[in-house]
């Protein structure tokens, strides 16, 4: 039986053309790998969340133009590009608020560009390292904000965490996950607690499973357990991912991590938000100017089996995400370094930095 | 159809020699009342949870016993009063733990011993007032301590509340849900936020349907959203019950109460629990000595239909309580007044009112 760790989440197999992904949908109940090889079925992948996480899609995305560029029938650059661009709309249209699967295939178009008046085996090669080099890219970032984020951990400490920012949205380390692995690696014997994280659960299915699975000791709670552990002495740092850092330091994360921000600022646990430097932005001034994405009410009423949650017709409140405020952050850990209060100047800090 | 209001969650028809409960293991999905005649379909409805809360099992438990007692067959007393003491006995065997079946039936023994000596139908009479008058005082006390709430509310205040502290676990108003009632019958109102209360979502099942059903103002979030809707502006002020109140103001409830007190703490929201006077142990000094019930892991990891929630074999922690720390109360009712902070005192004042 293979464990999910033997794999990374988006894995291009050059020699047969393929791209291999592990189909999330049936996580984790079941560890079966799908091996893609048309725009279509990878349109289909990332439409129907077998691929999920920003990072992973826009790698999944990039993969899977250059494996279909592999096929076009064009004898001439123009043709090719004509054709290349029919398949990068068609890619668009999976997801067309994941904003990595425009930028990775933006990047896509740009290699091809670039290697206009090549010979088609050129293009072909350098599409496919582009592509090689989105995943290896996203690969060491993880990794890279790892090495930081172990640095404010100690030995035996019992960590928590929200969501899934783990190997399973990126290729291989995760964000708020990447200490936990390196930790795990180094004997640094963390235990681990995993919110659920109503109400689509992606703790349970996902964060805890890809923990479990690598043989971290990992407990999973309800969300509104987090108080107890806290409360309890059994969590010495949070580590949480981010879907976007204002400049001004304020977060946007999954639902609920705001809660997390608060409870851990009562009991004085430090609270560390991972984020790649391309989930900062400067353009964005405070988390005032974030829009918060509501979603379907029966996302929280219709998941039980026969019978629905509550009462029929019942107004239902459903932020996808909050905003966690920067005076809630410990530090903002990147794959260039750790940012500290005031975000202002650190954060300016690190964008610039190489 | 009826209105779960049209009933209270545990009735004694005295003429038909029936105790008429509504089937809480339906809810939300169906309303069907059961008329409870023998005590084995009481012990069956207090074993399976058809009827829960403290209060409303000890009512049902009262009222369960003076049925079966109306058909006992002795005719003299030590022979009726073993079949009684045997009945108690049994019906106290369907939930070993819950406090109120004991007091109920206590209560129901000293009735009948304190009526040795009257002719038969005298005892049942005696009896029936007796179940009956726990089933009154049980309303008495829920909607004089809900006056006292409303008390704290103002007209189109937005109230959270967490768990089921009402009517289906009382017999008419609840406790926490008691100025929600009484603040609709007099227009106050107001906009009601319920937390699910995880894992076993009393919440969305019991909370949501029963305000819903009377015409409140309700919206469902789950646990986590709390922040947001605190940090939004849209809570004045939250009410939620509790299992038990020690001498310095800590208050067990159900795990998330402790979450959702910090929350409101650092909105400024005031934080009120809930609690009749039987719910406040002077004999416990302090939260420190309250045992926390730890519950069966399943009930976080299996309620989804074809698959489980997480990866099997996961270590699941799942307390069935927290407590809050007696300063982050900002003042605990009962049904005989409001008590403020330092509670050693207000309670001890309290508890020896009359």
């Amino acid at each position: 039986m293979i464990n999910i760790h033997d794999i990374d989440t988006v894995e291009l197999d050059m020699e047969e053309g393929s791209l291999v992904i592990i189909d999330q949908t049936l996580l984790p109940g079941r560890l079966e790998l799908l091996r893609l090889k048309t725009p279509e079925e990878v349109w289909e992948a990332i439409k129907m969340l077998r691929v999920r996480g920003a990072p992973a899609i826009g790698a999944a995305a990039a993969c899977g133009i250059y494996l279909a560029a592999r096929g076009f029938k064009s004898a001439d650059f123009n043709g090719y590009y004509r054709e290349f661009a029919q398949v990068k709309q068609y890619l668009e249209s999976a997801r067309p608020t994941a904003v990595n699967l425009f930028w990775a295939l933006d990047r896509m178009e740009k290699t091809l560009l670039e290697s206009r008046g090549a010979d088609r085996e050129e293009i072909e090669a350098a599409l496919g390292r582009e592509a090689q080099g989105i995943i290896s890219e996203d690969i060491r970032v993880c990794h890279s904000l790892g090495e930081y984020a172990l640095t404010l951990t100690q030995r035996g400490w019992g960590l928590l965490t929200h969501c899934n920012a783990g190997k399973l949205a990126t290729i291989r380390y995760g964000t708020a996950t990447a200490p936990i692995y390196l930790g795990l690696e180094r004997g640094y014997n963390f235990r681990v607690f995993v919110d659920e994280t109503r109400p689509l659960l992606q703790g349970a299915r996902l964060t805890a499973y890809e923990l479990h699975s690598a043989g971290a000791d990992v407990t999973l709670i309800c969300d509104n357990m987090a108080a107890s552990v806290m409360k309890n002495g059994q969590v010495q740092a949070v580590f949480t991912g981010c879907d976007r850092v204002a400049a001004n330091g304020d977060a946007a994360n999954k639902i609920g991590t705001l809660a997390v921000a608060v409870l851990a600022k009562r009991y004085n646990i430090p609270f560390y938000i991972c984020a790649p430097t391309s989930s900062i932005d400067m353009q964005t001034l405070t988390g005032e100017d974030i829009v918060i994405e509501e979603r379907d009410g029966s996302e929280v009423t219709d998941m039980w089996y026969t019978e629905p949650m509550s009462v029929r017709g019942i107004k239902v409140f459903n932020p996808a995400f909050d905003v966690t405020d920067a005076e809630l952050i410990t530090a903002i850990v990147t794959e260039k370094g750790i940012a500290y209060p005031p975000y202002d100047a650190s954060l300016a800090e690190i964008m610039k930095s190489k």
